[in-house]
C-alpha cells in the first residue's frame, strides 16, 4: 500500500516539475500569402506551464489547433502581428466555434489598434449573442511596449516593418524559483507544506532557534527563458537589441537570398538574413518560417540561414519546439 | 503519318465529348458549424463544362480547392446559402488569394442581401486595390426565382428554413444538342463544317435538292441533367415540388433520426428526413453531408438515409460525383 501511494507521489511530483517547467511552442500554419497543399497560413501556440497564447490567426487555424490536441480551454489571449489576411482570417472562425463550445471565460485579443472597428464590426455581424465577451486590446505596433504581463510571463511588442503596420512579441518568462535541496529538507526535517515559503525566500529556523538562510536550502533558479516572434518584416538589424540571448527566435524568411531584391520590395527577409538576425541576437535557437510557395524544398532556405546560424530548424505544421 | 493524325484527331473528338459532357460535383468540405479533424466546413465545386461553380465557402475553401486541383481560373460564380460562419468565413481569403494570383476577370457573389455592407466593409478593410472586381448580386432567399443563368445551365434559388435567411440552389443544364449520326454523315458526305449547324436543327440539301430533315441525321440529345444543394434547413417537405426528378441532390443530414428533436430546434434535418425528401422529389441520387461532430461513424446517417431512399451516398473531403 505504502509503495502505491509512494509511487503516486512521485507521478504527482513529476507531473507538476513538468508542468511547472514547461515552455514550448507549437507551429499550426507556417505558409506565406498564397495557400499551398504543404502549409495552413501562420498561427502558432504558445504553451507557457499549460496557459496558451496564440500569435496569429491564419485560415485553418481552429482545425489545426484541434489537429494538435491543445485545449481551446486554455487558451485566453490572442496576439495578432498585423492584418494580412494570411495572419487573421482564421479569427472570426475560431471565436464563433469557442462560442459554439459554450465558453463563458473572456478573451482577449491583442492587435493593431486600426482593427478594432473592423472586428465590432465582423463580430456584430456573424457572432451576435455569443456566450463570452472579446476584449479588444489594441497594440501600438511603433513601440517596444509591455502589451501583457501576468504572474508568468511578460509579453512586450517587437516594432517591424512591413508593407502595412505590424509588430512581433517577445514572451520572457519571469524569474523563476529556486530549486528545492531534498538533502537539506530531510536534514533539517522541514515539514512539505514549508517548501513553497522556502522557495519564495523565507528562512527556517530549527527548534533550537538555530536560522537556516533560504539559499542554503536550495539551488539557483534556472535561467528563465524567452521566446521572440517576428514575423511579417523586412530585415531589421536594430531589432537584435531588444533580443538579446533570447532562447528561442522564430523569423520569417519568406525567400532565399537570390530573391533579395523581391524580399526588399515587399518587406520581408531572406533566410541569410534571419540566420543573420540570429546570430546578432545570440539566439539559442533559431526556427524559420513563412515561406514562399515558390519553395517546394525548403531546405535551400534552412542551408541558407544555417551559414550564418548553424542552430537553425525549418517550421513546420506541428511542430512542437522545446524553448 | 496518316494513322498519327488519326489518332489524334480521335482524342481531340474524346476530349470534346468528355468536355462538353461534364457535369459533376467536388465536395471540399462537409463537416457542420463545430470543426473536426475529420471534415472542413461547407464548400462544393459544380463543374459544368469546366466552368466552375463554388457553392458556400467555408474556412478552409481555398486550401481544398488548390488540394482538388481545380483551376482558380476557371471560377467566376461563388453561390453563398447563407451567412453562418462555416458557409462563408473561408471567403475573403479565397477572393484574397485570386488577386494575389494576378486574377484581372471580375468574379460575380451570389448571397443574401443582407451581407452586402459587411461583404463591403471588409473588401475595404482587407482587399484594397485588388486587381480585379467582385459584383455582388444579392439573393432574396425567400423566393424560388432564376439567379444567373448563361448558355449552358440556370441557377435557381431555393428558398430554405433555417435559423437566419437561407437559400439552396438548383442547377439546371439548359437542353443538350442531339448526338449527330456518324452513319448518315458518311452517307450523304456532309462535311465536317456543317455538322454543328445539323446539331442546331438545320437540314442537310443534297447535290440534286433532296432535303434530308436534321432530325434524321442525329440520335435525340441526352435529357439535360441537374443539381440541387439545400444546406442547412430543416425538414421542408414542399421543397419537393421543385425538385421533382433531379439527377443529383445533396440534402443536409446533420443528424440522425434520433436526435429529431434536436435538429428541430436547430433548424436542421435528419438523415432519414433526407432519404424521406430524396424519395419525394424521385432523384436519381443523393447525396448527404453537413454532419455533426459527434458522428464519429457517418455510417448511422447513410444506413438511416437509405431506409427512405436506397441510391444515397455520403459526402466527403474531394469525392467528385458525376451528375
Amino acid at each position: 500500500m505504502i509503495f502505491f501511494i509512494a509511487h503516486f507521489f512521485v507521478y504527482i511530483c513529476l507531473y507538476i516539475i513538468i508542468y511547472m517547467e514547461k515552455f514550448e511552442v507549437t507551429i499550426l500554419g507556417c505558409g506565406s500569402a498564397l495557400p499551398t497543399t504543404r502549409h495552413f497560413a501562420s498561427a502558432q501556440v504558445v504553451n507557457l506551464r499549460e496557459k496558451l497564447y496564440l500569435i496569429d490567426c491564419g485560415e485553418g487555424c481552429q482545425l489545426q489547433f484541434r489537429r494538435s490536441r491543445l485545449n481551446f480551454s486554455r487558451l485566453n489571449h490572442i496576439f495578432i502581428s498585423h492584418l494580412h489576411g494570411d495572419h487573421c482570417f482564421g479569427l472570426m472562425g475560431l471565436i464563433s466555434t469557442l462560442g459554439l463550445l459554450g465558453r463563458t471565460a473572456p478573451m482577449h485579443l491583442y492587435a493593431p489598434h486600426t482593427f478594432e472597428e473592423q472586428f465590432r464590426t465582423q463580430m456584430d455581424f456573424f457572432c451576435k449573442g455569443l456566450s463570452f465577451d472579446v476584449e479588444f486590446h489594441p497594440i501600438d505596433t511603433s513601440k517596444h511596449d509591455v502589451i501583457y504581463e501576468d504572474r508568468t510571463v511578460t509579453v512586450y511588442s517587437l516594432p517591424l516593418r512591413h508593407r502595412i503596420e505590424c509588430c512581433g512579441f517577445l514572451f520572457k518568462e519571469k524569474p523563476l524559483l529556486p530549486h528545492i535541496r531534498k538533502d537539506m529538507i530531510d536534514f533539517y526535517h522541514i515539514p512539505t507544506y514549508e517548501i513553497n515559503n522556502i522557495k519564495n525566500g523565507k528562512d527556517w529556523v530549527t527548534e533550537d532557534g538555530t536560522i537556516v538562510p533560504h539559499h542554503r536550502l536550495t539551488f539557483p533558479a534556472d535561467a528563465p527563458r524567452s521566446y521572440a516572434y517576428c514575423s511579417d518584416t523586412c530585415y531589421l538589424p536594430k531589432l537584435a537589441e531588444y533580443l538579446q540571448n533570447v532562447d528561442l527566435l522564430f523569423h520569417e524568411a519568406t525567400f532565399a537570398h537570390d530573391n533579395a531584391a523581391r524580399a526588399k520590395e515587399t518587406f520581408h527577409t531572406t533566410a541569410l538574413e534571419a540566420g543573420k538576425m540570429a546570430a546578432a541576437c545570440h539566439a539559442k535557437q533559431l526556427c524559420i518560417g513563412h515561406f514562399s510557395a515558390r519553395y517546394e524544398d525548403e531546405n535551400v532556405l534552412l542551408r541558407e540561414a544555417q551559414k550564418e546560424f548553424a542552430n537553425t530548424i525549418l517550421a513546420k505544421e506541428n511542430l512542437t519546439i522545446q524553448v
